[in-house]
């Protein structure tokens, strides 16, 4: 198994979920829809969720010009990104031993503001295909000007790790006589069936990647 | 509609889907199964995602007295709270207006460690009822020792602000013509059936509240 790349990053509670695999971690980034941000905004501490997108080591953020965590990312300060999947709860017999089933990364880097107009470009398809695959190609594309009124940051993926706890719960060994019982609910955010925008005029059917909605 | 309790709480961004109305914020905070506590450590701001519970006014976490989250409470620094509900992806004609639906919760202040027994038996009664209620009772009782290894801190929900959106896409009126699917794919942290422990020696079946499990 890799090692930590850096001390920050390195997991110090319940080490043995831990894990520096990169495929892993990718894996985790690339099926939770959104991440939280953290940066430090007027001298305080702020976690704002917003939608990533993976293209091989870089991550990738957008937004409007004047959002707060934009503006942040401009300056280059360190920031630290955390993707959460919850997979279930872990119903012990002892009120003590509940936990939950999860996945979750840990990233921390020094991020840029994404001049390139290719990159830019390949950085916005990416988000929209990470959130629905399939997409890019049949929406009305990007104008210059919407391209203009978005702001794109990149963090390089080096500082990363993954927590990830799954099974039954851990009781203590005398609580297995109790006539209670334990398990798992397991838990997963699941797509309803679609809704057509009700000002829909045209004759167009869901496509396959939105009837057959599902995360990787 | 009430006003933002303090400026760093206001919402900048996208005004018109603010509220301060104290219903809806805890109506969120008690759905959500988790929140991201953002606080800075040496020196890096960390977003980790941990369970809250509410009661009346007050949130509070708990967890191991290692957990640098909770030291980090102990100094009384201002932290912040990020809770997210994903309601659906908004899927616009133009990418540029692809959205998501949500429901969010910032929330600001000052955390205090909670010493009083009583309110500590409360807060830990509440963060179990709050995942799965019904179970605390249920549940073999935490013991001295294992109060004694738990550290649970509050913070009183009086700086939160909710942020949500909710419909279909919103496209620039030219764009309703072309021959494009729009809509909303709505999505649910959902239940699956619940896997008793396979360590599980009595008989006691899924009681009615893991049986029928949904969030509020």
């Amino acid at each position: 198994m890799p090692d930590p790349p850096t001390p920050r990053v390195q997991v110090r509670r319940l080490p043995e979920r831990a894990s520096y695999d990169r495929d892993l971690i990718n894996s985790i980034l690339d099926e939770a829809l959104i991440c939280h941000v953290a940066f430090v905004h007027d001298g305080t501490p702020v976690a704002i969720p917003t939608i990533h997108a993976r293209v091989g080591d870089t991550l990738y953020f957008h937004g409007s010009p004047a959002s707060r965590m934009l503006r942040g990312m401009r300056s280059g300060e360190a920031i630290s990104v955390n993707v959460t999947l919850l997979d279930g709860l872990v119903i012990a017999r002892a009120a003590f031993h509940n936990s939950m089933n999860y996945r979750s990364v840990v990233l921390f880097g020094e991020p840029r503001i994404v001049e390139d107009p290719d990159e830019k470009w390949r950085a916005l398809e990416a988000v929209t295909e990470h959130v629905l695959p399939g997409r890019w190609a049949d929406s009305r594309p990007m104008t210059e000007k919407e391209m203009k009124g978005t702001l794109v940051a990149a963090v390089t993926i080096d500082e990363a790790s993954a927590k990830v706890r799954s099974g039954g719960p851990g009781d203590d060994a005398a609580d297995y006589e109790l006539p209670i019982w334990a398990g798992v609910i397991p838990l997963e955010l699941r797509p309803d069936d679609p809704i057509t925008d009700p000002r829909q005029t045209v004759d167009a059917p869901p496509p396959p990647y939105v009837g057959e909605y599902r995360r990787p």
